[in-house]
Formats: structure tokens, sequence, C-alpha cells
């Protein structure tokens, strides 16, 4: 059984490169406000983050958790920070007019960092919003306050040895979860239903390993709306004659391993079949290219390459980095599988690779997540490429 | 069957109460960031909003939706929004270091908006960061940009037949669902099997009416971490001995109706039964206060009442406005039931009234969600507000 608690060490070197990092931005602190970055140095996980909280990195020692106070009181039951820095905001300050959780924050980080100081900000992560960086802003003039990027992020990009593992857990369980929506999806049911067996089965997740809330809802956009791939479900039955293209994840202690495969109720017609063989061979032409020191650049060009042998083009990106995800969003917001991404790959990256194909009035999606080994790539799943069809 | 479609009159009549208060506030134009008020005035419904997206309205006709390309190319499939009111900004801009998506969606504006207008922004909505208002701001010098504060929010917050009628079929949803859940928390079970089952009978529904998404996961703390109402499932197996308690919801058409309720695996602790009867007490008091007129402080105040009279008192707000909800959060962010809550109720609003208690190391949680009536309360739900105790 693999274990989700990462090592008192192994938070210690994830907070050193943090460190590192905000050295060379010379940043005394960093307010750290994206869930997936407060869990990576912390462990802190609950789902209270639709009110405000950050983390703070300050020059020494563990980062201050700051949290509404009915949060911040449980906070201790997944993060590795003791007591006295965990920090929780008055109720009352909750959805107040005239008043920001942020407000009180900033007063407390007056206490904690010098004067002088410039602090980076995680200025486009979700749920940290322009009011509560005018708060932070108000509450520390003597402080300038810098965007930081995808700071964190970035340090994320390599996972550990321990991370890997949950990566493969969560690759175990879409696995399952996508074998059931492939059997489950048949003319006459309603999306709904066939929904909540994929939910059913990504909670379950394994015997061994329970599954965790994936950071998106299944998306299976059917027939015509298979051209719109963000679309969630209705409760129209599936009507042969349709694909539907099924892109779901498998998620285990906050690890997300995503996967995309593509159904076809009655005959398909010949482009569709066209184009899953073209899909396949392009990816698997793909992952033969990934190994350490390859630039993303290239591995989007051996893609591109291979579908426009065959007079197909994908404008959208390939692939991203995966990892950590929460709601609404399990992409790590930082490599991109394009041109011009000049990320050289390094073992330990983790990568969603997606090729989702909206054309004349039907959508195709294959993917593969994968990790990039010493010497190639890892497949996190083991599930046939093909376009499923049941006539 | 209940229709989920508003009609365009009742898109025209939002549209028109939201204008009559940028005017009260001379709004010029108003960007609109939350995806649920992005829904309320147009229908636009998509697993979008991890990604930067933006509805803005003008003095004339109808709203401007701006979304990532292959978003806007879906659109037309949900919103009611004619096709050139629909802009769809560049893949290649989508987590680009140095440049944001509201670069070009400030462009856009720019053309839209008279100079000099004032822009009313939606400055604490989730998803719209930081970044995203700097590059607005910085795009638009020939406007100021003010927050708008919850404008859209407070418009919703007195619903339509069409839309009590959507939560009502949520009250049906969420009934089931918990009835799920309650009887499938059983000793040696683990949580996240628990867990499959009430997410299927979230998207299963009812035969007539399919389950949407809620915005949030299903949450039930057990035994001592019951103390922390945000923790999410573990693959633990519930316990003989321990209280769980339950808070989930039932969606149709994005509209929450949610519920919360405890469950006792074994003989219950005295002081347990008495907090069961106490807050059901408390609650039918409460709720017998409910009609158009009443001061939302004074609906607190009789629960607060009841509770003080046998001991017991409540640090946190006892509810809130509901209706429309996306991921994180299915409150509206607009009434909260608490001490010094002036707004008056009205036919039509929706309220989640939640007595969450958390003392001596266990939990207890009962909730109802109710619509407010022309003469009183209607209670969405018809379930037991009992303890559920299976020995």
């Amino acid at each position: 059984m693999v274990n989700q608690q990462a090592t008192y060490a192994e938070y210690a070197d994830r907070l050193r490169r943090v460190r590192e990092a905000m050295a060379q931005r010379a940043f005394g602190a960093l307010v750290v406000c994206d869930p997936a970055n407060m869990f990576y140095l912390t462990g802190y996980n609950a789902w209270s983050f639709y009110m405000p909280q950050c983390l703070l990195v300050v020059a020494d020692g563990p980062p201050h958790l700051f949290a509404r106070a009915q949060d911040a009181a449980g906070a201790a039951y997944t993060c590795n920070l003791p007591d006295h820095r965990i920090h929780g905001y008055p109720e009352d300050l909750v959805h107040r007019p005239g008043v920001h959780p942020f407000d009180w924050i900033s007063g407390e980080i007056r206490g904690l960092v010098p004067a002088g100081d410039v602090i980076g900000v995680e200025c486009d992560a979700h749920f940290f919003s322009p009011r509560a960086y005018f708060a932070l802003d108000r509450g520390l003039p003597a402080n300038r306050l810098v965007d930081s990027d995808e700071l964190v992020n970035w340090v994320r990009v390599i996972k550990s040895p321990h991370e890997v593992q949950q990566l493969r857990v969560a690759g175990s369980i879409v696995e399952r979860a996508m074998r059931t929506a492939c059997e489950s999806v048949q003319p006459g049911r309603r999306q709904c239903d066939v929904v909540a067996e994929i939910m059913a089965a990504q909670a379950t997740g394994t015997p061994e390993h329970g599954g965790d809330y994936p950071a998106i809802v299944p998306m299976l956009p059917t027939g015509e709306a298979a051209g719109a791939p963000h679309l969630t479900w209705t409760d129209r039955p599936f009507q042969t004659g349709e694909a539907t293209t099924i892109e779901l994840a498998g998620a285990y202690g906050r690890y997300h391993a995503p996967l995309a495969r593509t159904v076809m109720l009655g005959e398909p017609p010949k482009p569709l079949i066209d184009t899953a063989k073209v899909i396949s061979e392009a990816m698997n032409a793909t992952l033969a290219t990934i190994r350490p020191g390859v630039e993303v650049d290239a591995v989007h060009k051996e893609f591109d390459k291979t579908i426009r042998a065959h007079g197909m083009e994908k404008k959208s990106r390939l692939g991203y980095s995966i990892g950590i995800g929460y709601p609404p969003d399990w992409g790590e917001h930082t490599i991109s599988v394009r041109p011009g991404e000049t990320t050289e790959l390094a073992a330990g990256m983790a990568l969603h690779l997606i090729a989702g194909m909206w054309t004349a009035g039907f959508g195709y999606e294959m993917s593969e997540p994968v990790v990039v080994t010493d010497t190639g790539v890892e497949r996190l799943t083991d599930l046939p490429q093909e376009l499923t069809i049941w006539r």
C-alpha cells in the first residue's frame, strides 16, 4: 500500500528549493495562495479554498498558514505545521461587506516580515482575488508586493519518487474508471447515469487505494456537442450513431492521472476510424521522443509532423504538466506541450499528452499520462489506445 | 418534467435588474467573472472557468462573452447570446509567461465601452485573479475600474418561479442522496466506498431529472476529525463508536439544495442525543420565524435564544443564501444568517440553514434548505431531522 504522506525530509527539501527560487528573485517572503502549492509545501488539505486562505513562506522555520478559524482548527489533521504557525481569522470576517479576511491576514504578516522586504505573491492563483490583493497591499505599506509568477509550480515540475508513486496509484484508478466509462456508454442510457458509474469508480479506486476527488468532473461531450470539450453532462440518453469523447482523471492523495478515450455507438464514419489510427500512430511516435534532455518543443514537433503527413492539424496545445490538482484544474500551469516551449525534459517530470481533435461534426480524444524516466518514458496507464466501438 | 432553460423574457428581466443596479452606481459597463453570475445572465455553462473568462454587460443589447477560443466555439450550446457577442481569445495565450488572456480581452473591451465610462468589476469573484485585473486596468487607460461588490449576486437573491422549480428538483435529488448516505455509513466500510454511492446518487438524480454536479464534493468528517468540517474523505473504514457528519448537495441545472445530517455508529453518547434534540427544536423554532418582512437578524436570534436556553452556543453563521452554484462553493455570497444581518426576508429568497455544532470531541450537523414563500417558508426536502443511529 502506498503511503500518501510525504516525509518531513521531503517537505524540508521542497521548502529549501522554494527558498532558493525566492532568493534568486530577492523575495524576503512569499504569499502562496494556490491550494496545490499549499498542499505541496505543508500537506494542508481541506475543501477550505472557497474562503480566503494562504501560506506565508518566511526566511526561517516552517511556513505560516492563514485560514478561516473553523478550518485552522482542523488544519493539524493534514498539515505538518506546528500549532503556533497556524492562524485562524475570525468567523465574522466571512462575506462581510467593507472588510476582507486579507485585511486581518495582512495585519498578521506585518509582524512576521521585516519592513522593506519584497514579498512575492501568487497573483494568478485560483481563488486569490483582486480584492484580497488590495487588502494585502493596503495592510503592508512598508513592503513591496511583486507577482511571484508560478514560482512554486515550477519547483513542483520534477516529481520525487514518492510523488511518482502517487501518480502510479492515480493511474491505476483512472484505468478502472475509464474501463467503466467505455463499458457504460450505451444507447438509451442517460448521460447522468453513466457519470454516476464513473464517479463511483473514481471514488472507490482500487481495493488497496481509495480514490480521492478529481479536480474536474468527468467530461463526455457527445454527438455534435463533442466539438465543445468542456461541456458537462445532461440527462439526455446516448444515441446510436454518436461518438462520445470521455475525459476524466483518477486521483490519489491529490495527485492526478488524467485520461481521454472515445466511444462510438454504432458503425463509425470512416474519417473517425482514420483519425483514431493517425492519432495512435502520432501518440506513439511522440512517446518515443521523450527522454531527459529533449526540448518539449521537439516532442510537440513529432506529433505535429505525423498528423500533418496525414493531412490533419491541431491548434490547441498537445498537453501539459501534471501532478497535484485541486478544482477547477488538474494542470500544473507550467509546461505546455506546444511550439516554442523550450523547457528541457528531465527525469521525474509528468505530462498529460492529450490529442483532442474536433473536426467535421465529430470529436475524437485519446491521451496518455506519462512520467519521464532516466532513459525514456513510463506510461501511467495501460489501456488500449483504440476507439471503443459498440455496434 | 422541469425545464432547465429560463425563458428569454426571464433573461431580459435579469439583465434589466442588473442594469438598474449598475445605474445606481453610475457604471457604464460591468465585467462579470463569477461563473454563477455568467450563467444567471446568459445560461452559459461549461467547465471553462479554470481559464480566464468573463461577461461584459454594456449599455445596450445582450452581454458580450469572452472565453478561450475552444470554449467560445461551443458556447452557443448553452448560452442565449448571438454569435457576434461571443469572443474567443487565441489558444496561444493560455498559460504563457509575460502575457495574459485579459490583455486580449481588455483590447476588445476598449472598442465596446466609451472612454470615460466607469467600469464595474467583480473584484472578489472566484477565478478572477489580480494578474487578470492588472491586465484589464492596463488595457483600459481611458476607463476607471471600480469594485462592483456582489452586485449581480444581490440581484440573484430573489428567485423567480422558474428558479424555485429548479431548487425543488435539487431538493428531491439531495433527499435521495442523503438517504443513500445515511444508509451507507456502516462499520468496516471505507469512507471512499460510501462516497462512491453518494456521488452516484447525486449524478443519477431521479428518474425524471438527472443530477448535475454539485459545487462541492460530499463532506463526511468522522470521529475526532468531525470538528474539522471541510476535511474530505479518506479510505479509512468507519468504526463503531464514531459519529459522522454528512454535508452534501443535490444539483439540477446548476441550482443547489444542500443538506446536512449526522450518523452515529453504535450507542450515541448522551451529549450527542441531547444536541440532536436541541438543534431540532431550535431549527423548527427558527423556521417558524421565516416570512416576508422579517429581518434575517431576527431569524438568527431565534435559533441562538433556543440553544442558549440549553446552555449551547454557536459561533459561526447559521446559514446563507443559496441558488446557482459552481465549484468551489454553493453559497451565493450575499445574505449570511448571523447577528446584525439587516436584510429583510422576501418571497423567493432561498436559504440553507445549517446548524453545525462542534463540541467536546464530536460533531453534529443538521440543516434545512428552504425557500421563503408569500406567507412563510417552504422546506425543499422532507427528511427526518433526527440523528441516524446504527446500533
